[in-house]
């Protein structure tokens, strides 16, 4: 009998933002596989903390690299590969016989590490997604307004991008999202001033979980602010009033 | 007692991508509002068909105008105007001593109707909003493959929007997800053509419903296509390979 290989969305943090699907898919899984940070809990774990089956057979999935090295030199790329290449074997010759999930913060596609997972596994085993509600989503509702009207157009951006570029693009669109801040942050706000943005800008971190903060971007101190922190500009597009 | 007035995402359609919270607020309400065009079943109505309690009272929320007259007319704006002043009117003398829960396709704060009620409830009774999956991430998933990669810019866009600058926003993302299509549609593929991305874009309708059809848009029937098909165009940034 052979098993199939579901990376589960979790969404933003909040343990019962899990949809249906995924909640079943958790609370009944025998081998439950993850990517973190060595040395680290990991977000996704945490997540599902309390909810996986006594006898569930965990594989923390470490990243050998983070930001010690450039992410876009050639060592970065190949240290990442083989990473990858490792543990879509590992996880296919389980899957031979086993149900396998991967815990996913989010949604799986929405700039997923599960997606080069996605991507080799494909004519190895059966491979099943389930969506999720994105991280920045869950950031919206924490700001506790509505992130885009009528006509507004959403530009989601890299942190990692160039700085003129960036400021470029927020000028250029109605809402934003800024994702992967952390040390680029500094970045990112000269580049929201640049674009006459930054006084409608939300900086949110732990969207929809214990410990959840929301922000004025220009209120807040650079020093402090975690990778994962997304920053918000709302649209304000048409409506009838 | 005062009651509260729940925006509750539904997600994209499947009655198992609710969230675990949406799920009970849907299954034990007793109250029960929802937009509808007059005369149809509703989207949001449909997707929690059999998950309602025989007794909840169900309030459908009828536009009084859809597309016979302009979006940007002043008499398209008024008839909105007063319809959701209306419904905001009669649900939050209803949350007085009600618990009452108003169902939203997708995520309730991205492009949804739900939003005109929420900002005219500000003040008037206590507003919970829960998060859903967004429509165009089940768009996404129904196609299989993922949709946004490392720094991969994406771009939301509205069909309604002019077809030159439709064109050009193309051209200057990464990853599409073009929106409100239907009688658009025809617009939104030149655009598409003239960035040079009609190649790489997808129909997909009804993602993750029965009946779901994810076809490649160069070979769709464009007289054939319903307003809530979205378009998409994947990401395809750096990756290790």
């Amino acid at each position: 009998m052979s098993g199939t290989i579901h990376g589960v969305g979790l969404g933003p943090g909040a343990a019962d933002l899990l949809s249906v699907r995924a909640d079943r898919l958790v609370r009944g899984a025998r081998h439950v596989a993850y990517f973190r940070k060595a040395g680290r809990a990991g977000q996704a774990r945490r997540i599902v903390d309390g909810m996986l089956r006594a006898e569930a057979i965990e594989y923390p999935m470490e990243y050998p690299v983070t930001t010690e090295i450039a992410f876009d030199s050639e060592a970065y790329n190949q240290a990442l590969a083989t990473f990858y290449d490792h543990w879509t074997e590992r996880l296919a010759v389980l899957a031979q016989t086993e149900q396998v999930i991967v815990l996913c913060e989010g949604d799986p596609f929405f700039y997923g590490s599960f997606m080069h997972l996605h991507v080799r596994l494909q004519g190895r085993c059966a491979v099943e997604v389930v969506p999720g509600i994105t991280g920045m989503t869950g950031c919206w509702h924490a700001t506790g307004v509505p992130m885009t009207w009528g006509d507004d157009v959403l530009s989601v951006l890299m942190g990692t991008l160039d700085e003129a570029e960036l400021a470029r693009r927020m000028a250029d669109a109605d809402a934003l999202a800024i994702m992967k801040t952390g040390r680029n942050l500094p970045k990112v706000r000269r580049a929201l001033a640049a674009a006459g943005r930054l006084d409608d800008a939300w900086l949110v971190e732990r969207g929809t979980m214990p410990g959840q903060r929301v922000a004025r971007l220009a209120e807040t101190d650079l020093a402090d602010c975690p990778y994962f922190a997304i920053v918000l500009v709302h649209g304000r597009g048409r409506r009838p009033a």
